[in-house]
């Protein structure tokens, strides 16, 4: 059983197995720089359903279903779904969990959704309480946006710090077994806030978030940044990354060409997206297509994936609040 | 440490120990039944705050730091602050724990994250991941009134099928020792629905998933409902405790004197309220106000802790959806 260092950080010894995973995507991402890695492109964003909040339903049902037939896991054979988006009362998840019949744990972490429930997934499975467990996470632009920001119709302009919300799901199942590939350990994070207001600089908000989560991350397992092939945060964009840069050089952490953010990777720059993705399903669809892939192929052995979350509400930034972050982290690792 | 039994229930060996608790309340709640049961009363429901969601947050923080101070832990020495509330992205419970600094895990159950937090804290306790956690949600009346229905200002009728959004905060303590009051198990909950779409029968709509999780909970320990001394639901209400004891009546359950709710139970009869409490804050408050007293008066040694959550949005049901709903339980007992 894993025993915990320092404050925040739990160490595995019976490591979770990645046995599957799976990511669907939107037409603009399946055009973004990781085309050929995702497990499938809509052709239509409304993926049949008549409104885009049951085509995220949809989109987050399809991750489960297809990760669990990539697992050769039978749903009755599941243990515990872990799952949480960014509508309102979570009803992406709930909905699509509904018609697993799957014993169902809720989180809210905002777009730090992967990395909570890989988190808590993977420390069920080191004490051994549940042998197989679903991940999973999305977010649609069309719901997003017209839930926090403005109606669709309204056709607005976006201020250039702004972020593009990624439509999108993906689904990682943890297994006691039957995998070389394996969450070693896990950051759990703390809510953090540098006083942000701006509800379009989303990136500027979780950069500190990150900075706490990836330098409490190093001091607990006594590793360096330049332990790791791939450090990763979730949706951060350009911009956040930026400041995530600097804020850790500030702190004696010099991130180089291991770091990158899904959100700066997601869209190939002639996509008009100012700063990159954004969305639970922004971190969910990289983790879970490219970055899993390259864990495979041995380019990667060792990635630190690090959600990052804006904790915010339409209404608490109509009242005038700033914009908490947080930021979960779990280390994967590929053994020989 | 602990082993799970059946398909969701894990029973533990390392029992996490309750080692302090609290309860704040509204003026109407501190008229109602367990007056003199809970640790504080307002006077005014704003609370010294300039929003109802400012107070909501602030009842959540009060809740925790006094939880605390109960169990002599400080806030610097917690490991983990678990919590989840019913506002569109929690930002009561992500606010709360902005400001004291910890280790955060946002839940999202609806009115079962009072059930959920211990559930999954119990569980984190057991393993040995964190030595002390604590498990806080909430409720306000006039946040969840206007986010859920209707504007304040409207004062529309309510129908008799209704419950009252409790205005309250509660908080428990976890620790793996210093307490002879422990969680010896946890029950963890399916996302059920049969097809209610009235969203003002909450009742109606969470009664099954309490049938599904009591029922798999007794299958899975053994156990009747004779063996406990207290079987409590969350906010069911009247009606929906009506219900449920008629499902349970046609698996072969009889519950009995020995079953009842908190949303029945927290409200005088003459405060109009029609079917009781709901909310987050209800199954919170009784928990940590009555209940806990009972148990540590002796009155209660063995208690069955199910709190129930309605998974909608304001958007779900206007686009026609019907109501699934949620139960996770914990087992309370207090060793001689």
């Amino acid at each position: 059983m894993g025993k915990r260092l320092g404050k925040q950080t739990i160490m595995f010894s019976n490591s979770a197995k990645i046995i599957g995973n799976y990511s669907i995507v939107g037409e603009k991402e399946g055009n973004g720089t990781f085309r050929e890695y995702y497990d499938y492109v809509l052709k239509n964003d409304t993926f049949g359903e008549k409104t885009y909040e049951s085509a995220e339903r949809k989109l987050i049902e399809h991750s489960i279903a297809n990760a669990l037939d990539n697992a050769g896991v039978k749903s009755k054979d599941l243990d515990l779904l872990i799952c949480g988006d960014l509508l309102n009362q979570i009803i992406s998840s709930s909905f699509a969990a509904r018609d697993f019949d799957l014993t169902f744990l809720g989180l809210y972490g905002a777009c730090s959704t992967m990395a909570e429930a890989l988190a808590v997934g993977a420390t069920f499975i080191d004490g051994g309480y549940f042998n197989t467990i679903a991940c999973a996470t999305g977010s649609h632009f069309s719901t997003v946006e017209r839930q926090y920001r403005f109606p669709l119709e309204l056709g607005n302009q976006r201020p250039p710090v702004s972020q593009w919300t990624v439509t999108g799901a993906g689904c990682t199942v943890l297994s006691d077994k039957g995998s070389k590939k394996e969450i070693v350990n896990a950051t759990f994070g703390k809510v953090t806030d540098f006083g942000i207001n701006d509800v379009n600089n989303m990136g500027a908000a979780m950069a500190p978030a990150a900075m706490s989560t990836l330098i409490t991350h190093f001091e607990d397992t006594h590793t360096t940044p330049d332990d790791y092939d791939l450090i990763v945060t979730g949706d951060l964009g350009k911009l956040g990354s930026e400041i995530l840069l600097d804020l850790m050089e500030h702190k004696g952490y010099k991130l180089k060409d291991n770091y990158n953010d899904c959100g700066q990777m997601i869209y190939s720059n002639d996509q008009k997206v100012y700063q990159g993705g954004s969305g639970c399903g922004c971190s969910a669809v990289v983790l879970n297509s490219y970055i899993m892939q390259k864990i495979d192929e041995g380019v990667y052995k060792r990635v630190l994936f690090a959600a990052t979350g804006a904790l915010l509400s339409t209404l608490s930034s109509q009242q005038g609040n700033t914009i908490p972050g947080i930021c979960h982290a779990v280390e994967i690792r590929k053994g020989d």
